[in-house]
């Protein structure tokens, strides 16, 4: 089951950088597991922005909020979460 | 280079059925040889709405700006286009 | 897997009152045949409002898209769509 | 009377973690007790955002508030209020 | 129980003069009957607009729907409502 | 000369709790004051806000700003004033 | 009584041409009026618009009212009212 | 050549009140300076707010650019800046 | 002197095709003169809208505003006016 | 490939000056070099605020992304982009 899912990132200044270098470091790692699994199939930068449009693949909105709120930069996001579905002119075989 | 766009229709009650058939089916044809070709990589449904969340990867804004306009649907579609980039968390290979 | 879908309907007055009353119609029978069949479990009407705030428990996305976009007011309706799951605190059940 | 509740906390980093645990027991504790009386009929988690979506069912006006402004993370929710009533499609006799 | 609503109307320019007369009366005398009911405890007009704001004194939600769309203008007006309850400042007797 | 003023207050949690219950005491008895002077008609609490829904009956607009920006809880308040007259439909005499 | 007033023209494509013009000289001759009066003591045109910014000096808030209600281009206007008063650093006398 | 200028002040209770009085002492001398010169020919409180509502007449962008940033007010300002020109309904000379 | 104007375009489907192509020429040909003048030194379409981003370089607000309600298209256009000046790290000597 | 950005600077007044006045230093200098580059072809200051309109000239997507977020002051920066291309009415060969 797909979602368009869009995340913002704002780290306040006053958080040490090592701390954010250690929370970015365990962010990508945890991303990158997802996409290997096939849960996160697409993650894009926005230009110009701290932010991504990302598309995840799961089997219902219990995962997704799980996958979510375990994001290691979760408590410095604004997340917005859209519910996707097959479009009748598409001719692609991703989505189920 | 990667664009997201999102598109929603609102065709009029006074438009004749016949003629929103004919539009929607060359609308299809259209956007299926898009797909073809690459430059519309994907396409969702966005769940409740007539609307779609799209990728397209052009060779530049030109391309898009003529791909979108040419869409039989574009009189009666709002869209907002958003530039995308390579996610550095990102493991595939798709954005170039 | 469980949806807060917010409905506000606006029918034009062009719209001939013996059509809208067919419509109404249907529009109810077939939201009673969905809360009968357990897909529609709650439905609550907004004070002031020809707006209704309703929960659905459905297999997917696809599902809940297919429903909506087969309600007789859909073009006449604005539709929000929210994804829910189980808040911690809850005692309920009836989300799984 | 039913009304819909929506709350969206934001709890700041400045707060120790102690505290924060410390409160948001005595949430679900408080939470829970409402829902056993019948005055907090539904809860449910938003995907992907500290937040959450309810039905509350409470004698009046000056009850709503007196529970709403009772809770331990009142002073850092933010919260909306939809007053509601039976949908005249439903088929259900929770709404009196 | 008090409620807050404010009301915005629109009457289209092709509703025939007559029949916006005929409306209007009635409009009137349905919300002077109300007032004289006690129901509709205030209402004022908004300097420079074809608008309202009112004060509603009903016996639950239920009431102040089936008075707000049984309300002649109802079709031409936009409407939110805002439930009310006692200022701990107050020195009035008005509100139960 | 009738105003309807919203007031919704933000108090920093930096502030100590000796010196808010102070100064909430004055804004009661401030408050109170201008209510037996008929200066302040009608004040209402918003359910689930700390937030009033008000009423003043002043001279003139002058008035109106002095009274408003001596309130003890000013510096933290959020305040929209929109001036009212009277309703054609009312039966009231109230405003003048 | 100094109130800061903004209004847009929207006139519908369908009115006739004679009627605009008739309205518009209706429009001009009763705003010079208000302006000879001292009842509108400034008037300026948006830049790329069909708007104005404008200062009326009134007796009360009903005088306004009146004022703006009695507009013949009323119909087809959008405004928004903002009381004024004096500016501590203001040098003028204009301000009573 | 005219611009209506909105300005809106936010200071934070951070900075000493004896600096803020230095500051505000700064802006009064420095407003009254330019309404001399003719610069800056309207200032309105606006009701309830710590804000104004400026006219000023200036040789050119550039010009209301340094008068306003040289504001001592200027970094704990909202500002807004709309172009003004000549209304075809005025009677005043005061624009040119 | 300089402004950004930004444009975006809504002609109604009720319009003949053949008023619109001639309205389409005169603005063209019109936005050329203004182009060759100086008047209009940069214009750039707005990808996937029918909109634009302009920049003009007039003599004072009054020329501005004379020229944008000029344009043939004026009557179906949404316009926003923003006064600009000389950024200090600007290497160009366009803006005087 | 044209596109413009805007970008409104907020520095915290907790910041100190040396510091500020260093990141503006290497901010001019930084664009400065990109401005003799042809990269960023235009920038202008927007009357009253501390804020930039920029059209930005590059070769894809990814350049713009890596330009924006190695700007000095990017930390602190809000920043919207919007891809531009040629405008039918354009006499200019600036585009390509």
């Amino acid at each position: 089951m797909l979602f368009k899912v869009e995340m913002t990132v704002n780290i306040p200044s006053s958080l040490p950088a090592a701390q954010v270098d250690e929370i970015k470091a365990k962010e990508k790692a945890y991303s990158q597991q997802l996409q290997r699994e096939g849960k996160w199939p697409h993650i894009w930068r926005v230009v110009g922005q701290y932010a991504n449009v990302s598309i995840f693949d799961v089997a219902d909105n219990q995962e997704l909020h799980d996958i979510l709120t375990a994001l290691p930069l979760y408590p410095w996001m604004e997340i917005t979460v859209q519910p996707l579905c097959v479009h009748p002119s598409s001719i692609y075989v991703e989505q189920k």
